[in-house]
């Protein structure tokens, strides 16, 4: 998953929206700046809501990050299922499909940002267990849809090689957050297009 | 590269030592804590110089990251050139060897820290061309030794696939950054293992 802006609206908030806002906030600032140096005074004054309202909704920043991390995968989720699934291509078109998209999102963005889950999983993982969890899962996750469509691949003979569709996806996924690191020292499509080159051209065959 | 103690030396020292005892102090804090975390004046104290000493040998946090990222490059890349063109042993099998030194020191580690010019560049790569110009530098130099290992494995045979070198070596590169980013995630070298099976399995064959 890439930059994408999720800009926290304006203006003053019926009481059920403060939490959400809170949450789009945080996922914006720590997409754009990092973890480490968002304060909780970046986020309110981002959400336009007082500073002391942030407590009545999370006890301390970690526990806001590991909702910032499942409200930015759990919002992203139902389109990588509807890509990935797409009952229309077969298993392997979607693979491409899906990584083509997020390329060309990265390509828009000026190739900043990254993958939220990637960033997390450098800056905040030797130090808080509490997120670390959180990123497993969605990992985990992410990487299981990945899976389904490589050993669809497999059983309709798309695919030939003999090495396990779990590791395959795993593989894939964590190559995909390197090309993605790169190419935010890069800055350039380079990494993501030779992710693309090799995956398909090698690994997926 | 992983994670490695450079610990910075204690007590007074001669000159010459204080700009070495504050790059390897940059290297240690960097590392275990991250860049934003990190102030000049935990690096001072950590390499046991007095404050105003920095500014005689460094012109700002930036400046000083960029040679902290040279150091903590430069004293890596012998060990790294003598085990990949070791003429002992036939070019997949350097490589093969490379990385199984990198995931014995990961475990040894505990699965913290990863690749310092990984960390890099995801948390200072948008802010910063200086260091992000530097970051790019080294993984050129690193991935054109990955290169001639592969082109050699070619010329003798050893591999048949029509990807060209360059393409190969950075996206094992690329993809070795993804796999320690997801280490630090899940404190297990199971990235680093499947790493290993699909690159050596499907990638260089």
């Amino acid at each position: 998953m890439e930059a994408q802006s999720t800009g926290a609206r304006r203006g003053p908030k019926p009481k059920p929206d403060v939490r959400d806002n809170l949450l789009r906030a945080g996922v914006e600032l720590f997409h754009a700046r990092g973890y480490t140096a968002t304060g909780i005074k970046d986020i309110v004054a981002a959400a336009h809501v007082p500073k002391g309202s942030f407590y009545n909704y999370f006890d301390n920043k970690e526990t806001f990050g590991t909702e910032v991390i499942d409200f930015f995968f759990e919002r992203r989720l139902p389109k990588i299922q509807a890509l990935l699934s797409n009952p229309d291509a077969p298993p392997l078109e979607r693979l491409r499909h899906y990584f083509e998209l997020r390329i060309d999102g990265s390509r828009a963005s000026g190739y900043v940002r990254g993958c939220l889950l990637g960033n997390f999983s450098l800056e905040v993982a030797d130090q808080s267990p509490l997120m670390r969890e959180r990123l497993a899962v969605h990992f985990r996750t992410w990487s299981q849809l990945l899976e389904t469509c490589i050993e669809e691949a497999r059983r309709t003979g798309a695919l030939t090689t003999p090495l396990p569709p779990s590791v395959l996806a795993r593989f894939i996924l964590n190559s995909w957050e390197g090309a993605l690191l790169r190419m935010r020292a890069e800055k350039s499509d380079r990494p993501l297009n030779e992710f693309m080159t090799v995956v398909f051209g090698t690994v997926l065959v």
